[in-house]
């Protein structure tokens, strides 16, 4: 049974590709929409305002993070994450299922769940679907994750299917679990891998047993983009028209854009935080390194197109001279500047589906960022 | 000869405290006012956005780090320091005499000037009062200083004395050198250690030289409050009434409101923004460690009546939690807590003493910041 207040709108589409709205107890978002990441309760080196003023409209939080610091319970005495952090929108949680698998040989898997120590102190931590969904409750998550199974690639078929059905007995014991309220979701998860008969089966076995959202899972780990768009093509239409689809973990704006192509609606990444600290900037001509020596008397902003602080207030010449000095501004403004672009690129998008000109606009933006950099020709 | 457009007036004094407003060509400041520290071109973990919102007017900049990194000549080139950190206000910068002196084995002092090594890649430097002064010009500080030695104290007073004197030599080079222009000045700063008729012929020696301000130097580098009070007891009587006072790299708030009391208008300190990095919140009721675990739990602002986003929109157990998980939004939002603190307390010094009661404010101010932390029943 879906939610009466949680749902997604269509709003218009051109071929696999939707522009939409989620109404969720926490507001609206239009979508397509790119979600920031924020780990431990906060978007690295961003404030809410900043993360705000780039028009984001919905975060995610990480229930592993989240469950070993501060703590599932201290987020629920304080009020939940929504104040916790500031950010009074719609938050995705994820179910944890995806940063436990990854801790290797500190993680301990059987059909109940994982038992697993922490990366911090060592102190031992089990993650089932029950106790997922509870601190997902805890933490007053808008949209809840089902806990899965995501093996890493490549792996065979049969380790791939085994995964698959073991998170689909997840999903559903997930979904016993969930508590829906007014406004919230519980969404699932398809596993698969790049096989087309088990993505089918799971996307099938979830749908069957209903959320108010499916994610795609167990992509952007490592394989090909043409292997993650063609899983995406024979997945995507299995997932029930009426309800939002989310690419988890992905990705680089070429990935969104082929995803959204592709009947995908929401993302999350990394990438836009990670690449704002460590000096990549992502712009409407591709990436360029701002630690590179090249920038170093460039008085031009980042990107010109861009109305974040970073390029309105600054240019490429400071930034550069801010990460070579290691100071903290560095990172706050290409983060900044990253996350501004990130929605910058969903709002093209999105406007290019309600004008019906998505496959033009498509290769107008492709061919940009294959240009890289704007010539001095350009720029005057 | 002082600048037709830089200029000081007083509003108000009581006793020796005075409330005035310091106009530049960078726009108008009223005193007393603290300057945040932007050492290499920003004020760490903070936007100028930022800054501006905790009310401050004018910031500092050092010659010293600037010039190694991204250096003077791309400052100029970029144009200038203000544009480079996107600051419209009013800044001083240092001569980079105090923070060479602190180098210790990596200079060499003679009366030309100081040649010194770079604490970054070892590479040979001068600073001498000429080119201390040509940097600040490239820089295009509002307010450019004297190069001086601030020798450590104690030292013996013949060691004090000959430092003092050939500061003064070097001032006076200084201000031969330095192209006055509308709305910018040069202060000389008054050096002799903690040695009465030392400051007191310092002061007259830099009053005849005759400059747009006068700062109070050697201070602040591990001797006793009382010790430093009265060095300005019996040092400001000889500096002009009418020219604005500026006490370098001062202090905690007990330092500042003992120094205005004193005749001070002007402060720049590490303090707010190294405390605001390190966990340290500066109150009404003095500082809390934001890292200890009494606050794991604890649901209040850090100081209630900041409207600061740190204490407006967390409680302390996040941003605890912020400082455990090493997050830099910790230092971003301590940092503007601690800036707004002390930008407060000059307001509320100014005011008590147009009001004319900064006698009770004083006592007032002292008795809370001993009384530690708010009780329960006083939030309640």
């Amino acid at each position: 049974m879906t939610s009466k207040n949680f749902h997604w709108t269509q709003q218009a589409f051109e071929h696999n590709a939707r522009a939409g709205i989620l109404h969720t107890a926490h507001g609206s978002v239009p979508t397509p929409t790119f979600m920031p990441v924020g780990t431990v309760g906060t978007v690295k080196a961003m404030t809410m305002d900043a993360v705000r003023s780039t028009g984001a409209g919905i975060v995610l939080g990480n229930t592993y993070h989240l469950m070993l610091r501060p703590g599932a319970e201290l987020v629920h005495e304080l009020g939940g994450l929504h104040r916790f952090m500031d950010w009074s929108g719609p938050i995705l949680t994820d179910s944890g299922g995806f940063q436990v698998m990854s801790l290797g040989a500190l993680r301990k898997l059987d059909e109940e769940g994982v038992a697993f120590r922490s990366h911090i102190d060592g102190s031992a931590h089990k993650l089932t679907p029950e106790s997922s969904t509870d601190i997902q409750y805890l933490l007053d998550a808008t949209i809840t994750m089902c806990f899965d199974e995501c093996p890493a690639l490549p792996a065979s078929y049969k380790t791939i299917a085994n995964s698959m059905r073991m998170s689909m007995r997840w999903a559903e014991r997930s979904k016993k679990r969930f508590k829906l309220r007014p406004g919230y979701a519980q969404f699932g998860i398809v596993q698969g891998g790049i096989e087309p008969d088990l993505r089918a089966e799971s996307a099938e076995t979830l749908t069957k047993i209903g959320f108010e959202g499916y994610a795609i899972g167990g992509l952007a780990v490592g394989e090909p983009q043409e292997q993650m768009f063609e899983t995406l093509n024979f997945t995507v239409p299995f997932l029930p028209a009426e309800q939002p689809r989310y690419l988890m973990g992905v990705g680089t704006p070429q990935d969104m854009l082929g995803a959204i192509q592709r009947g995908i609606d929401m993302f999350d990444c990394v990438i836009p935080t990670r690449a704002g600290r460590t000096g990549r900037a992502y712009t409407g001509r591709g990436t360029l390194n701002i630690k590179n020596a090249c920038h170093i008397h460039d008085q031009r902003p980042i990107d010109p197109e861009c109305d974040c602080p970073a390029c309105k207030k600054h240019s490429r010449a400071y930034i550069h001279h801010l990460f070579r000095t290691k100071e903290i501004l560095g990172a706050i403004l290409l983060t900044w500047h990253n996350l501004a672009y990130y929605q910058r690129l969903m709002r093209i998008i999105r406007q290019a589906i309600l004008d019906q000109n998505l496959k033009e606009k498509a290769t107008e933006l492709q061919s940009n960022w294959k240009r890289k950099d704007w010539t001095m020709d350009e720029w005057n």
